[in-house]
């Protein structure tokens, strides 16, 4: 378990290294909905998404001599760009381990920010044995994506700046994958004002964690086919499981298409890129899941923003 | 002639009846120039550009008899939308005229605030005698687009709260069309920081203001095919000009290329969706054509972000 204190000491820890991105409000977007919605930029972060957060509290929290021998991650997406460029912020080196078949752009960005890339076969090499055997070999610490206290209470910040900055919500919603996200800002909202009603959002065929809570037990699922690849997990972490547990008032679960609209909306009419996951709690919103009065104040954690262009080109074509 | 007051009374009679629009930094721009960028963001203003300021600065000044009888503007672009939205804000009303073939977006978005939208030919008819004409029938009061001080204070509003936000800036680069926000803006800036250097960006076949300052009299060209559509303007206004021959270090030009380049730029990177228009003083800097040490701080107003999504499609999918 983590605390408001973990949340508070990682936020003194970030600051001025990244960004205190911006809460932005939308007219249209409240009009369509019938909330006042405030929207928490981390699209708009460094490395262009909230994943930084938690990667670069790790890395402060590492020894000296720990950050001289480096990190170890293995994702395909915004993790590792936020661990890349966090061991460069800190002098340290990072080795990612990735799919063979990984986007090039986010091969390229990782690589942009310094980190070396390991790629494992997804049909015949199991990617956490890799980055375990490189952990034993080289000495370097593993960067877990979300189960890891110093990643939950990074990505706990979110909620904290967003607070500061909105004093009062009624409800809070955020993406769920893993639920390192979640568990650090579900933990500092609990601690702030236990009256904010926290949401998590899972794409209707990645419903790992809804499943969970209705069992009251850790459930795996399929790999989902939805294209919010950052919430495509199969199942809730071991430490954020129980965290959700607890401060939770349940998942809402949207389809791809309200995903798409979604994007659209905020692109469109808020100005604002978010890739798809970036997009599922403003989806929740608009697609009337959220059980509160017309009027209430509602945080939403725009969680990230990197898209592929040519993706993004084709969500502008449907309509 | 405005001077800094008028602005400051502008921000005054804005302040809480629009965005504070945020300033947003983003490191791989600045790593790109090597110039330390500040983004004044009107994209996220409402009805998404700067327009709104100058327009409902100008509602607000007239009597409350005036705005009873409500007000008359001639655009197909952002002014329209901020003329519509400001009237509506006022309880006014407005009647905005726009050629048959406006695009479809832009038309829906103008009766979206309410405003009645009366038509003209653009191959057999003179929009400035049709709005004359309602003017005169109507006693609606006209809305310029630029030539006007009130609508040119408003504009400067932009400046003054970059400012706030921003003590230091070694320039200021705005787009330049008929060269109202910059008039505001320089006025505003050079009140507080003389040693701040405006530069205004024009397209390069967009170069009215360009081939006017040069020969240091207002000069006219042909219709120009530039994609910054807001800035398409054929000559600076009478009342602009002498503020921007006064102010202007100089006016940059960049190629519709550029202009591309800055807005797939500010997207994919930034998460910023801003149109051609928007992009231009990204692009002056992105391109080089800024006349200033490495390490200078630059202000860059980002002045709309209104873009058709098949437009916006086309521009992701050229590389």
């Amino acid at each position: 378990m983590i605390t408001l204190d973990d949340v508070r000491a990682a936020a003194r820890r970030l600051r001025d290294r990244i960004h205190r991105t911006p809460v932005i409000t939308c007219r249209s977007f409240d009009e369509a909905t019938g909330y006042s919605v405030f929207f928490k930029c981390e699209n708009l972060q460094r490395a262009g998404s909230f994943k930084i957060r938690g990667a670069l509290n790790k890395l402060l929290l590492l020894s000296e001599s720990e950050r001289a021998r480096g990190v170890v991650a293995f994702s395909s997406g915004n993790h590792a760009q936020g661990v890349a460029l966090a061991a460069r912020m800190v002098g340290s080196s990072a080795v990612i381990v990735m799919p063979s078949d990984a986007p090039r752009l986010k091969l390229a960005a990782t690589r942009g920010y310094g980190a070396e890339v390991v790629f494992y076969d997804r049909q015949t090499e199991d990617r956490e044995a890799i980055a375990r055997r490189l952990v034993a070999e080289s000495g370097r610490a593993l960067v877990p994506p979300y189960d890891d206290p110093a990643i939950m209470a990074g990505q706990g910040t979110a909620a904290l700046e967003l607070m500061e900055d909105v004093p009062v919500l009624d409800a809070l919603l955020t993406p769920v994958g893993g639920g390192g996200l979640m568990a650090g800002c579900s933990t500092a909202v609990k601690a702030v004002d236990r009256a904010t009603r926290l949401f998590g959002v899972e794409a209707e065929t990645a419903n790992d964690t809804w499943l969970s809570l209705q069992k009251g037990e850790r459930v795996a699922i399929p790999p989902p086919p939805t294209i919010a690849d950052g919430i495509r997990n199969l199942s809730p972490g071991e430490l954020t499981f129980p965290i959700l547990q607890k401060n939770l008032e349940g998942i809402l679960l949207i389809s791809d298409e309200d995903i798409v609209g979604a994007l659209r909306f905020l692109l469109l009419r808020a100005k604002l890129l978010v890739e798809p996951t970036g997009a599922v709690s403003a989806a929740a919103v608009l697609a009337g899941t959220l059980p509160l009065p017309r009027g209430s104040r509602v945080g939403v954690i725009l969680s990230g923003g990197n898209v592929d262009p040519a993706i993004l080109a084709g969500f502008l074509k449907e309509s």
